[in-house]
This record gives C-alpha cells, sequence and structure tokens, in this order.
C-alpha cells in the first residue's frame, strides 16, 4: 500500500456505514474492448479510392506547410520531397510508402501490467475528456484546477469501463502554464495505475514526460516499450507547427506512440462536404504519420479524426451530427486501408448542460465510433460544451455508458446455452421465462447494468425526489470519490518522480501564457 | 381552406408580430427516408441459418397457441398444421411457405397524396409514440385526454421528419373506452393529412376504422389500395389472442396493413439470450404473417420486433440497451431473409423525464433502428417513461433528431462538387474556408440542423436564461401549436365523418373497462 493509501486509510476510521458504502463500489477496470461485430462500411470501394486519389494530389499539388521547423524540412527534402519555403510537397505515393513502416498495432504498457492496452486491430481503448480549461459540477462553472485535475485522475480510476487515464482531464489554470505538466503527469502516476498520456504543449514537456516515464518504469523499460500516447494535433488545414511537432519529434524518437489527429470544424478548417474533409483528413494524417516514420521508422502512431460540423448561422461547432458520423464512418475506413489505429469519437456534445441535448449528442457519437471501427477513444467521458468544459457529473454518466458499448462489442453468443431451446421447451406458449432454469443459469450476465440510470417504479423515484440524470449522477460522484483507494507505488519511485517535479519547477520562473 | 382553419384564421386576428412568428415555422413534410447507406449486419450467416432451424423447430415441436379462435384453427387445419385443443404445431417449412404471398413491400395512401409512404426495401417511415394512458407537460403527469391526443396529432402534423401521424398517440382515456377509436381514427383524418393506423382493440373497432377509411378515401379506392398500417401484438410466448387476431382478420381480409409485433420483455415473455430471444421472434412472426397470408393471400404485413431488455432487479423493461440494440439488428436480418417490410425501434426510453437518460436510450435506439434496416419506426417520438408517458417536449426533441437520421441516410455524396478539389486549392494551408467559393455555394445544405437545441455562445445562452433542452423543448411545443393550420379536407367528407362516429356512439352504451 502507498502512503497516501495508508494515510487515506488512518483518517477514514471509525463509523461502519461509512465502511459498508465504501466497499459496495467495486474497484475493477475491464479489459479493452475487443470487437467480435463487424465494422460499419459506409463508404463504397469508389468513394474511397476516389479519397485515396485526391489526397495524393493534394500532397503532391498543393502541399503542406511545415512551420519554423527547417529540420523537418530537411528530413523531408531527403526523402525526395519538393520543398520551397516552408510548403512541402511530397510527390504521389512517396508519403504512403514512408507510412508503411508505423506498425498496425502496438501495446501502451500500464504500471500495472493488467492494465496495459493494445492499441489497434479490433480493439477499442477509451480515454477521458482532454483539454477543457472549464470545469461543471452542477450548476457552477468555472476555471479548472489542480484540485478538479486530481479528481478526475481519481473518478477514471474508479471508472470500471475507462481502460486509460487521458491526459490533460482539465486545465489546471492554478498551476503556471510552464510547469501544469509536471503536476499532470505526476498525477496520472501517482494517483491511478491505468496507462496515461504524455505533454505536447513543447518538447521540453514531452522530454520531461519522457524522462518521468523513466523513473517510473525505468530506463531500460521505457527505452523498449511504449508507455505513453500522446496527442499530436495538426494545425488544418495543411499545417504542421513547431510546437506539436517538436513534442512529435521527441515521443517517436524515444518510441512512444502519438495520435496524429487533424483538428477541423469542417466548413472552416476543412471544406463544407464530407468527401473534401476526409481528403483533406487523409492528406493530413499521411503526411503527419509520414512524417514520425522519417524521425524513426517503426515508431507507433494513431490516425486521429476529430472533426465537428459546423452551425453556419453562428460559426459554433456541432457535435453528434450526421455529417460528423459519416466522416467518422469514413475516417475508420481510410485508416485500416493504411493499416494504422484510429482514433476518433468521444463523448462530444456541444450543450452547456449534461442535460438530453448533450446525451443525444454523445450517444450518435459513441454508437458511431463503436461501429466506425475506433481503436483509441479519446473524450469518451466528461466532455461537455464543445470541450470548452469537463464535467463530473457527466464523466460517471457517460462513463456508464461506455459499459453498454463493451456488452455490444461482445457480439451474440450462439452455443447451445445461447440458443435456448431448453428454455423454449420448458416455458411454452402463455409461460413465464423469470423462474425457468435457463433464466437462473444466465440472469446475472445476461444484461448489461446501469450504475447511474433510473429504472425504479414512478412512485419510488418520486418519493425520493423525482430526480433527473444530472442529480444521480451526482451522487455518484461523491460516491465514487468517498470509495477512491489510490494504488499502490513503490515509496522510492513515489519519492523520485516528486524530487524530479520539484527540480524541474525550480529550475524555471512561472510563465502563466 | 378546411372550416376549422377558416376560424381559427379569423379568431387570430391583429397581432402583426404573432403573424409574423407563426410564420417563421415552416410546415413542410419530409418524404420517407430512402436510406442509400448499407445496413448493419450484425449475425454471420451461421447465426442466422441456426435461428431459423430452431425457429421452425419451435413451431413444429412446441407450436402456438390460438385462443379462442376456432375459425383460426380450422384455417390452420386445413392449411396442414397439426392441432391439439387450441395448440398449433406447424410442420417445417410451411408456415414460411405460407408467408411467402405476403408483398416485400407495399404503398400506405394517405389523403394527401404527396404524403403517401412506400413501407420496406430500403426505406424507413417514421411514425410517432402509440399507447401511453398518461401524459407528461413540465413538470406534471397525469392521465391523457382527448385534447392531449389531438396537441399530439397537432404537434405530427407540424413535425417536418414525421411521415406518419401514428395511432394511439396517446390513451384519451376521458373518452369512453368502447368509443374512443372513432374519436382518434377521426382526429387523424381531419386535423392531420398523414398517414395513420387504424383501431385494433377489438375486431368490431378495427371495421369501425375501415368503414371510416371508406368515407374518407372512397369505398372503391380503400378496396383496391392500403390505407392503414395497423400494430398487431403477439401475446409473447407464442399466443395469439382473438382481440388482436379478430382486428388482423378485419385488416388483411381489406387487403390493409398489419404489422405482425411480438411484445417482448427479453428474460419475462422470452429466453434472457439474444439467440434464444431471436428464436422466438422469428417463430412468432412466421405464425402470425403465415396466418394473415391464410385469411387472405397477398395481405400486406410487416415483420415486428418490439424486444426490450430486463432489469433483473426490479423486473423492469430497460431501453436502449445493447442486448436491444443486438436483438433489433438480429431481427432486421431475419426479415430481410423473409422478403418482409420491418418495424423496430423507436426513441425508447425508461427514464421518467426528457433529460439525459432518456436521451441516451432513445439515441442508441434511433442509431440502432437506422442503421439496423427498419422500415417502419413506431415511437419514434414522444415515448417516456417505459410507455407509460407520452411527453410533449420529448416528441419534439425526438423529431429534431429524426431530421438527423434523414441526413445520416443520405450518405455521402461523390461527384466532383462534393470532392471540393477546388476548394482545397483556393484555400492552401493555414486558410479559411467559411469565405471560399465552395462553401458559399453548398453551405445551406451541408449540414443537417436542428430546431431545438441550443448552439448558442455560453454568455448569450446564459443571459437567455441557461435552459436546459427540456426547457427549449417546451418553447417549440407552443411555437408549433401556435402556428399549426389544420390542412384541408372536403366538408362533405368531414360531415360524414362526424355523423358516422355520432351515430356509431348512440349505438353503443359508454363503457369504462
Amino acid at each position: 500500500m502507498s502512503e497516501a493509501g495508508a494515510r487515506r486509510k488512518a483518517r477514514s476510521g471509525g463509523g461502519a456505514a461509512r465502511r459498508a458504502e465504501r466497499t459496495a463500489v467495486n474497484i475493477e477496470t475491464a479489459r479493452f474492448i475487443e470487437r467480435n461485430i463487424p465494422n460499419m462500411e459506409l463508404l463504397g470501394e469508389e468513394a474511397l479510392q476516389i479519397i485515396e486519389h485526391n489526397a495524393e494530389t493534394v500532397l503532391e499539388e498543393i502541399g503542406v506547410n511545415f512551420v519554423n521547423n527547417p529540420a523537418a524540412l530537411d528530413r523531408w527534402r531527403e526523402a525526395g520531397a519538393d520543398i520551397t519555403g516552408e510548403r512541402v510537397r511530397i510527390p504521389r505515393g512517396l508519403a504512403r510508402k514512408l507510412c508503411g513502416t508505423a506498425p498496425s498495432s502496438f501495446t501502451q504498457h500500464a504500471r500495472n501490467p493488467e492494465k496495459s492496452v493494445e492499441i489497434g486491430g479490433k480493439n477499442l481503448v477509451l480515454a477521458p475528456v482532454y483539454g477543457p480549461p472549464f470545469v461543471r459540477e452542477g450548476s457552477v462553472r468555472r476555471y479548472a484546477t489542480m484540485a478538479d485535475f486530481e479528481k478526475f485522475v481519481k473518478l477514471g480510476h474508479m471508472a470500471k469501463w475507462l481502460h486509460h487515464s487521458g491526459g490533460t482531464v482539465c486545465e489546471p489554470t492554478d498551476v503556471p502554464v510552464n510547469k501544469r505538466h509536471l503536476d499532470m503527469v505526476a498525477a496520472h502516476m501517482t494517483l491511478t495505475d491505468k496507462p496515461f498520456m504524455g505533454s505536447v504543449t513543447e518538447p521540453s514537456r514531452a522530454q520531461d514526460s519522457v524522462d518521468m516515464c523513466k523513473i517510473l518504469f525505468g530506463e531500460g523499460f521505457v527505452a523498449e516499450n511504449t508507455v505513453m500516447t500522446s496527442l499530436i494535433n495538426i494545425n488544418s488545414p495543411l499545417t504542421f507547427d513547431d510546437t506539436m511537432m517538436g513534442a512529435l519529434e521527441v515521443y517517436a524518437a524515444n518510441m512512444q506512440a502519438a495520435i496524429i489527429s487533424p483538428f477541423i470544424v469542417g466548413g472552416a478548417m476543412a471544406p463544407v462536404s464530407v468527401m473534401g474533409t476526409l481528403t483533406q483528413v487523409l492528406a493530413e494524417v499521411l503526411a503527419g504519420v509520414a512524417y514520425s516514420q522519417l524521425v524513426r521508422p517503426g515508431a507507433p502512431v494513431i490516425f486521429g479524426a476529430f472533426v465537428t460540423s459546423i452551425d453556419m448561422n453562428s460559426g459554433a461547432p456541432t457535435f453528434g451530427t450526421p455529417e460528423a458520423s459519416q466522416i467518422l464512418y469514413g475516417a475508420g475506413q481510410l485508416a485500416r486501408r493504411m493499416n494504422l489505429p484510429f482514433r476518433s469519437g468521444g463523448g462530444l456534445c456541444g450543450s452547456k448542460l449534461p442535460d438530453a441535448q448533450a446525451a443525444y449528442e454523445t450517444a450518435n457519437t459513441l454508437n458511431a465510433a463503436l461501429l466506425g471501427g475506433v481503436n483509441f477513444m479519446l473524450h469518451a467521458c466528461g466532455w461537455l460544451e464543445g470541450g470548452l468544459v469537463s464535467s463530473f457529473e457527466k464523466f460517471v454518466m457517460d462513463a456508464d455508458q461506455l459499459g453498454a458499448l463493451h456488452k455490444m462489442a461482445q457480439g451474440v453468443a450462439m452455443d447451445e446455452n445461447a440458443q435456448a431451446m431448453d428454455a423454449l421447451r420448458e416455458v411454452g406458449p402463455g409461460g413465464h421465462f423469470l423462474g425457468c432454469a435457463h433464466t437462473q443459469a444466465n440472469f446475472k450476465s445476461a444484461f448489461w447494468r446501469t450504475e447511474v440510470l433510473d429504472y425504479k417504479p414512478f412512485e419510488t423515484w418520486e418519493e425520493e425526489g423525482a430526480r433527473d440524470t444530472q442529480a444521480l449522477a451526482a451522487i455518484r460522484v461523491e460516491k465514487l470519490l468517498a470509495a477512491y483507494q489510490q494504488p499502490a507505488l513503490d515509496p522510492a519511485i513515489a519519492e523520485a518522480l516528486a524530487a524530479f517535479v520539484a527540480r524541474r519547477k525550480a529550475e524555471m520562473p512561472d510563465a502563466f501564457v
């Protein structure tokens, strides 16, 4: 048991009732999803070929910009691209050929080996919301702090259906910009034993993340294994800035995984059409993944597609829309044709509250992501207000729905027990199945069970206060945080991590922009 | 213009502002969905063959009961089934052979020919909630009345994405049980010009529905065309009661369409397993559809599957669950193999409120129904609390989401304009697409637009009262009802319908059970 864990235990003392309630929560993490169902193939072969042809045309004729990055231009020149200023024009076929050294699947190790994940193939790994500067708790919306960050990491640790602790679950705005990555990475390393993401906001912060992993996992282990998956956004359209590319260079050089992800509000950063957007997505990913392989062939990368649609009246990004789903399905097909792991989807929504709008939009996206073959789903829970807000209630609401994805992905058992002919014979016309032998033998695993939603009789529900989903979720948040137990960590490692963070913080003056 | 419409117009008088607001709502009905996307085929060939084999075994060995219906037993005996008491055992292959005369697709005519629907093939026809005895409006939940019923029919008429007016949009509990079908059918006939459903609660009420259609459409037209699609529930497991079969007999004899639909709470009325439930569903539909063809070969029917899962703790039916989706996908595959139109899905949920739970569960089901090949979707909007409640707010919330289904089903355009290569060339790296020629030419139709959900900036939204989806929906309900205009109907027909209803009511004493 870790120190903090021991403290927690000592502090909790007395109260048998409190202990009983705490033990009622089961701390368990499901294995990542291994789909036993087919993918939805929305686009036909002809459409896919057109997109692939056009994406190559974009790379060859229009090209991409690598900004403030002479070394990148050198790498591209050497590989055979045509360089004019910062513009990189890539001859047809070259980027795709370079992408060929990227692995189709890779293991991201967790410090608890049981929680390591395999990203690629038919698998789906779920990670929480990433990036919001605000949090919402009930009716309060405010800037996020490091205390909020830690609460989210704890909720993620307690979430059975979440395989990954994520990265910037919210922006801890009370910590200097140039130091918060240290606290964030340390929190993921110490408050949970699930896998996590590294910092990408500066190359030096990516290097700090790698160095901290060497402390946590051991230097030898990190040299030979992937222990982080980090988010490298492309500055769409067709622009690769030096900050993100610098972080990518650090991670690729260290064989740490990167999601190469266009970040597109459709109609603003890409054409308004699905085909046009997919063409741009593919061109950008081809260029980005190819570049990762120029840095280090074999570096693990993920084909990312974060694409929202837009409200043409207000310019607001919109989520859970049919166009976003179509792009997700198409991008998944393109990723599979490149034999790369695919990142998209999430519990995305534009709503300000964890209300019906939030849930419609989220469910639309979660369903598309499951059926569209996503391998790594960031933002799987907790995302609110177009990514401006991390919501505690929505975190546990979405995390509950992730259980439904697990069950759906199992597919349909077809063995003799599943065929249930004995039950049909036993019960017969007009009978009732609740008491039959087959039901008794199978009911425990037959149906997915929510931990949040309400299935009570109307009268009971009304007596208990006629609570909506948000109110029920708030109760679950409290329950999970009360039951949280910190996973054990070698005290020497914890100390070394803390010392590293303290030293790095002391080396820099605080910066707030 | 109809009388009621003229009255409404006269009454509304003055208020330019009020007129302006009214005209802001566009009364338009979308054409039924013609899918241009592939279906999700969840089960493999082997699983489907096992289910088909087992369903035939159920019919042959266990059989089905036709209760209080000697004529049905005679029909089955004559067709070659083995009859013992009320048990009908159907030799392997016989039911499927009999089903062969049912059409794979049929037209249901509306009195406005532009609103007629084609049920089958790749089409999807959307109809509202059916059956609830309660309504919810804001925080009030109460027994439904005929006034509520009429409000729902008006909302359905105003709903662009709803193709069908449905049937019992709520139970008008203030009208005697034995007379309310007359008022309900009359409301569908006069308050909207969309297609509708007939009564099934007694054979005589089915006959009343047919007779009223003869007044509305003309006797000759009804003799040769399908003008109603009605809901015939099977009393699962494996039981066909005389009320529902009596109604089916009336409709089939008159070539009016019937949905032959098992009504199953999984684990209670069917085995707890997906394969077992699908086996029972198929056996029941085979028997029911075969029976319709014994009554009249060629009668239009729909393969129905209304299947929920169950909370094994409370026994409550649960909605939007992975098991329900798996059954929907599988049942769709079975229906397509029988070459029959398929009914399933809907805006199903168990929540007491139109909150996040309602929306998660609804969206899960709507997505599965779209991808699972449903041809006729009852309960597409307005369903709340496991079907106990019709909700005004949820009606317009769900109806809005149905627009997203339309857009999704269109598939992805791949012509030169959709490829948007000119836009990519015009904008280039680092540019912005909002102002480019391609965006200007395409933005109006590029993205699905909500009429309910909130896309406003946070500050505006907060200033306007920080409204959740339910509050926004309540505003839309009022707006649509204020803008409602009754479609014109030949006054002679309206008079004849009213006279029929009055005569039939006078012929019977009121009954309240």
